[in-house]
């Protein structure tokens, strides 16, 4: 028959479509279908139609159709491959301009700009669903549920601390042996403590930067190679996640296995970075694996938690997995929840808070327990974790340090903006010059190695002995000093970040040079800047926090150099304080931080106080140049994530100006072959549901639901037709379509419809009858407000008349 | 003319009417307007019409009009005083019966309910605010706009703070004053230690009595005379403004004057109270006050902060002043903060967080300074405020008190539970049979005598003498007691409630007997439930926390009483942790009570972990019986509060089954005199605005938007007719509306239309053109989702075709 080989032909032609479920893609891909988007453009002779708002269509094709069929492919379009957007004209002008194209919805034009997809936050409540609810109205029914719900999030708290646990005490052997051995050999090769001759050295410099080069490499390499997304700290990736932006993969087991061995691995190879931020990523990612009761990795289905199975519970479950990993990584319960809360939630609840808390709790509490039993002590005292080290001494200070403490929150703000802006240029760089695997894991090497060498010419050119005994380091390295002395400058880089963090905090008044410090200080702000950005899995919290320490010191020694009667200057304190600052110029947060701070450090609640002084200057200070890092991170790789307010340039604009259209929509009972065609063609997520259409003009029906692609992909697979409705009515239900979730088929895995092209589909019960419609005048700050108070992914424009005028998603508020 | 008579006589006839702005009100007055309802129904004969769906209308005064004007009082109906409901007929049943008839929306059937409104935080986004928007969408009013919020959230932090000060100023000198006369008084009427006889007693008796009926009966007398609002502690009144219900008068300058020196009567008159929760409620109030630039009691216009003049901005500024204000009264900026997350915020954001946290640090800083400047501290230290008392030696504990903490939880929660379920019951009784206000005076004044004839008779009872010197009350009092001894049962009593609650947690072991202990906890736990609901101005968290810590510190003496080698039974700190498990089951928050404690008692932050502990058991076994305290006062009172999720009953529910039906609605372009007449005869806030009517059916026209009850009035107030367009149309704008903000004027100040009664208005300009519309068949949970995110205050249900099927209002989630 002529309509089937056409069909083929049809199919052939569109075979270089990819997997509609969108995953961000390598630039060379996408302008090959840039490419395919023109050659198809100049082909296909493209007729305007319906009020001139339809974009470039494949009309032409239907002659390929029977004649009893109704036109398929008529004015409503299908476009191939083309944006929905109001301009299809002007678009076809960028393709082909070198500029990144960010208003274009449809991957074909996404040339460097991955595809991200919005999560169904919302609950989609057709009919199937509320059957459902129905019959699981009973009280039992919710009571079962909430004890659930509980026991969930108890279970994230404990194995998210586990996780940690193990994660801290890899690192800590591991640093510990690598360091042991490191010393010994320094201890073999520079026997004369007036060694000038730096050759001896030479032997243990050699021996570091293998032990920094080989976990390095390894790390970078299970990063780049298995799995990309473990890049980073992994807190932008949650919080575009809670924000509902689909990032591939973000909650897998895999994910998580590479990101644990990839944070070991970069610490102990003694890269600028911190394992707290993968925490969160790894409490995020059990909670997502513990909630579901299955692993779609390992296909096992444990047959719980099946109540649970969609994006809008699994969220929650997240963001307190989030939690818990933070107070795991800080020993921070409010800590913990604060920052789930000021930086990573977008949706906020009480009963969500309290589930939160109460997950944070148990992780502290079983870390706490484990690590007390690794390290063998035996009374039972619980004493905090304080993994920034305990001040003894409680922290004092005068109404007249207030003004300092403000200062130095301003020199945080700067420094934190300055690195951010740099930080930001280093990794666009980065992403321009470095686009080959190897190259990425052959980088991540060389900045290991700069910090390896760096650090060796330090302890080289810098003589800062100082006399042994009350250093808390544990390999005090004599190196070029005199017996009973120990090599300051040493003792700074011979251990992790987080340890010398707590040296900078604690260590006596009088433990450094000026000199060591401030060159400290410089070496370690540039290597973090290079570091965060390298695919390497590594949190910017430690070096932040390190950084800030550095100069807060130094500032404090300076003072007290130029004043030496000024006895407040307690050292210790200005480290803190300092952290406290470059944290808030850095990472832009104030509450969370100044608690996780007191918590980490055990600091009286009363110096409270200076610490949110200084963020609060640093954040103030900072926001006037630029977003936080995180932030930054998410704007920087086009994650569409919706802000609290809406952009600036949007306030003034309307519905209409922003909306995409034409629209494809089904019709209520619409035709298998029209659907498939369709989903085949494009690759949008929700379609309206119309009915009230005259002929094919469906995109003027009016609007009586809206249906999602893996909806509608699910009743090709399991064949919902009318026709067939017997067979399959009584055993289907909500279940059938969540059973799919989270992986929704492809629409290539449905195979072609042969027999069925006849068939119908009736979408009245799949669909979600009733879905957020605006008017085309509405302000956007208006729709914006319902869009992410609600959590919505699609919003239909309508006229007065219920009739579609445009569809507005994610995208459409940030790339317009 | 025959229409004009017939128009004065129905006026006459809805004389009864009240002002449409709707206060509550008395028993007595609500049933005389239900017996009007009565009446007025047997008068009128209904006729049904319009499918059946149209209420009880007077379609019988039709003949009133003109031939040429349309059927004013058509089928489209003007309901007088009928409920909008879809079964008119039902609640016609229920108006006689004597069961409190809370489904009804109408205040006519409001018998026993106050018909409290809702408050628009929805903004209005019509014509004139897209004007105004446009013209001030500049970079540089958008700057200025958030610069000046800043300052405005910086002063309410300042003048919170100064309230605040000033409050605990006067009652620490007025309850010195008192209690060293009353300590003279004992001092020279009880001269021997061994006076048996207790008629010396009396004198000091009579003094005290005197001290506490004077204050008391005044602050009792003024708020019930003044400023009934005022009673109680303010914070059920406050989460239900920021819920968006209208509490009238909460938020005015007299209000807050008659709360300040409530409170400072009943703290000084020594009733079982604190002056925390009124703190919180001045806080509101100054932020309201502030952020409008304006007092409309004062009459005084400052000509500033008019962007701020709607209830949406006003909203933030009220949240950020009830966290100042907790902060004051705590010395406590984090938790100040989280409470008011915790327990009073309905909406939030990340910006929100941010402003309010520096609101209350502001608040403190400013309190710290005054405080410490009128104590006469020189040296310029920030201590912390501690106001209750620091834990000079760290608290520790060991794990196995964990399980120890856990039961003290549980009793918190159950003896929490109880007071709330009894001091419910107390209340409940105390409306029933004690309405009217003189006897409300003088409940209070019996209330604070029971309080003193308990103290004075466990003072005379019971011979607990305790040798002076480590004691560190103010007044230790000899009475009955050797030489170099003092009362510690008159210690106990002769202090401010919080100074109590310093006391147990701070004084050394030993200092009290158990049995004056347990005396105490019951008398001080059935006074404060007899107290907590009296026409007084107090809070409940300082004498929650006094009976926990007794009952903390009790069994914490009689455990070391049977194992005397239980070395850890410090008993502060278990009066620490009994305080915060009853606060946790009287109050049921978590994570704000713990912050709070921690801030004001200066622990350590390891100790928060057995106060959550406490905390989080409490609550559990509290939720498990009821709710809490602040919650069950909502209730009590009818308020018709939105909570995190839609109640259980409403579950299985549809959008059809809770809306109110016929819904008066308004064209386009209707008469002016429609709209007067339907004002006059209806108090409903929100009217449908219908276009495509055929006739004067406007109850089938199409939706186009909605309009509120203040914008008609204004409309008519300044005679915004289409006739006379041309003389305001250009002196018209958003200005003109926001003028008559918050207190709109009734439908009575507008004088009858006489001249302009062909008058026409056209809406198109005035109305909300995208009121939130779903569909009859959208589930409740999900309709319930839309109206709390969007913090909405109408919700119109309109059919496939966008005419309107019914209106649902906050009412119809909670009264249905």
């Amino acid at each position: 028959m002529d309509d089937r080989k056409a069909l083929i032909a049809l199919n052939d032609e569109l075979s270089a479509d990819e997997d509609p479920i969108l995953l961000p893609r390598e630039a060379g891909q996408a302008s090959k279908a840039v490419q395919d988007f023109g050659r198809y453009q100049s082909e296909e002779p493209s007729t305007s139609a319906a009020a001139g708002r339809v974009a470039p269509h494949i009309s032409g094709n239907n002659h390929f159709l029977d004649d009893d069929q109704p036109p398929l492919l008529g004015d409503n379009s299908l476009p191939p491959n083309v944006p929905i957007n109001g301009s299809a004209g002007s678009s076809n002008r960028n393709i082909n301009s070198s500029e990144p194209i960010f208003h274009l919805r449809s991957r074909t034009a996404a040339a460097s700009t991955p595809n991200y997809e919005s999560l169904d936050y919302e609950v989609c409540e057709n009919t199937l669903f509320q059957d459902e609810q129905r019959k699981r109205l009973t009280e039992r029914f919710s009571l079962r549920k909430d004890i659930i719900r509980w026991i969930i999030f108890i279970q994230i708290g404990i194995i998210t601390a586990l996780i940690a646990c193990t994660i801290d005490i890899i690192i800590e052997e591991l640093s510990e042996r690598k360091y042991t051995f490191l010393y010994n050999s320094v201890k073999k090769n520079v026997p004369l403590s007036d060694a000038a001759d730096g050759s001896d050295l030479l032997i243990p410099y050699l021996y570091w930067l293998l032990f920094s080069i080989l976990p390095v490499a390894f790390g970078a390499a299970m990063v780049t190679y298995i799995e990309p997304i473990t890049a980073g700290s992994g807190i932008p990736q949650v919080k575009s996640y809670l924000n509902g932006v689909k990032i591939p993969r973000i909650v897998r087991i895999k994910t998580l296995a590479v990101k644990a061995i990839g944070v070991i691995t970069s610490v102990v190879g003694g890269l600028a970075g911190g394992k707290e931020g993968p925490m969160i990523h790894a409490g995020a990612v059990v909670a997502a694996g513990i909630s579901q009761g299955k692993s779609t990795t390992f296909v096992k289905d444990f047959r719980i938690f099946k109540a649970f199975r969609d994006d809008h519970e699994k969220r929650d479950f997240v963001l307190g997995g989030g939690a818990a990993g933070v107070s795991a990584a800080f020993g921070a319960p409010i800590g913990g929840m604060l920052f789930s809360l000021e930086e990573a939630a977008s949706f906020w609840n009480q009963n969500l808070i309290w589930r939160t808390l109460v997950a944070s709790i148990i992780s502290v509490f079983t870390l706490n327990i484990v690590l007390s039993a690794y390290h063998g002590l035996n009374d039972f005292t619980f004493t905090g974790l304080f993994n920034l080290g305990k001040f003894d001494t409680p922290l004092k200070f005068d109404y007249f340090e207030l003004p300092i403490f403000m200062l130095l929150g301003v020199t945080g703000g700067l420094l934190g903006a300055a690195w951010n802006s740099l930080n930001t240029k280093i990794n666009k760089f980065r992403k321009r010059f470095i686009p080959w695997k190897i190259g990425k894991v052959i980088e991540a090497v060389v900045v290991a190695m700069m910090g390896v060498t760096l650090a060796c010419l330090m302890i080289y050119f810098i003589n800062d002995c100082r006399p042994l005994g009350n250093d808390p380091t544990n390999n005090p390295v004599q190196l070029f000093c005199e017996d009973n002395e120990y090599n300051a400058v040493a003792a700074l880089w011979f251990q992790t970040p987080e340890a010398t963090v707590r040296s900078l905090f604690h260590d006596p008044p009088g433990s450094h040079k000026i000199l060591t410090l401030a060159l400290f200080t410089v070496v370690y702000y540039v290597l973090s800047c290079a570091t965060f950005g390298l695919n390497v899995s590594l949190g910017v919290f430690i070096p932040t926090a390190l950084v800030g320490a550095a100069w807060g010191r130094l500032l404090a020694m300076l003072t007290y150099y130029a004043f030496p009667q000024a006895e407040f200057l307690h050292p210790g304190k200005y480290a803190l304080i300092g952290a406290a600052a470059n944290l808030g110029g850095v990472l832009r947060m104030t509450i969370s931080l100044s608690v996780i701070l007191m918590e980490t450090t055990g600091v009286e609640t009363s110096f409270f106080f200076p610490l949110i002084i200084a963020l609060i200057s640093a954040k103030w200070v900072g926001d006037y140049f630029n977003e936080g890092i995180y932030d930054t991170q998410i704007q920087v790789n086009h994650v569409p994530m919706l802000t609290w307010e809406p952009l600036p340039q949007y306030k003034g604009l309307t519905a209409r100006e922003i909306l995409s259209s034409p629209v494809v929509c089904i019709k209520l009972r619409d035709s298998a072959h029209y659907i498939y065609q369709m989903l085949k063609k494009c690759d949008h997520n929700g379609f309206p549901v119309v009915d009230d259409v005259s002929g094919d003009r469906r995109s003027e029906g009016r609007v009586c639901g809206i249906i999602l692609r893996s909806q509608l992909i699910v009743i090709l697979l399991k064949s919902l037709y009318v026709e067939n409705k017997r067979f399959w009515l009584p055993e289907t239900s909500i279940q059938t379509f969540r059973d799919v979730y989270p992986r929704y088929p492809s629409i290539k895995s449905v195979r072609k419809l042969d027999n069925k092209i006849n068939y119908t589909v009736d979408l009245s019960m799949f669909m979600n009858p009733s879905p957020i419609r605006v008017n085309p005048h509405d302000s956007v700050p208006r729709i914006f407000q319902i869009f992410r108070a609600l959590g919505l992914r699609h919003l239909l424009v309508i006229n007065n008349e219920n009739r579609i005028a445009g569809i507005i998603t994610r995208r459409d508020f940030i790339y317009k």
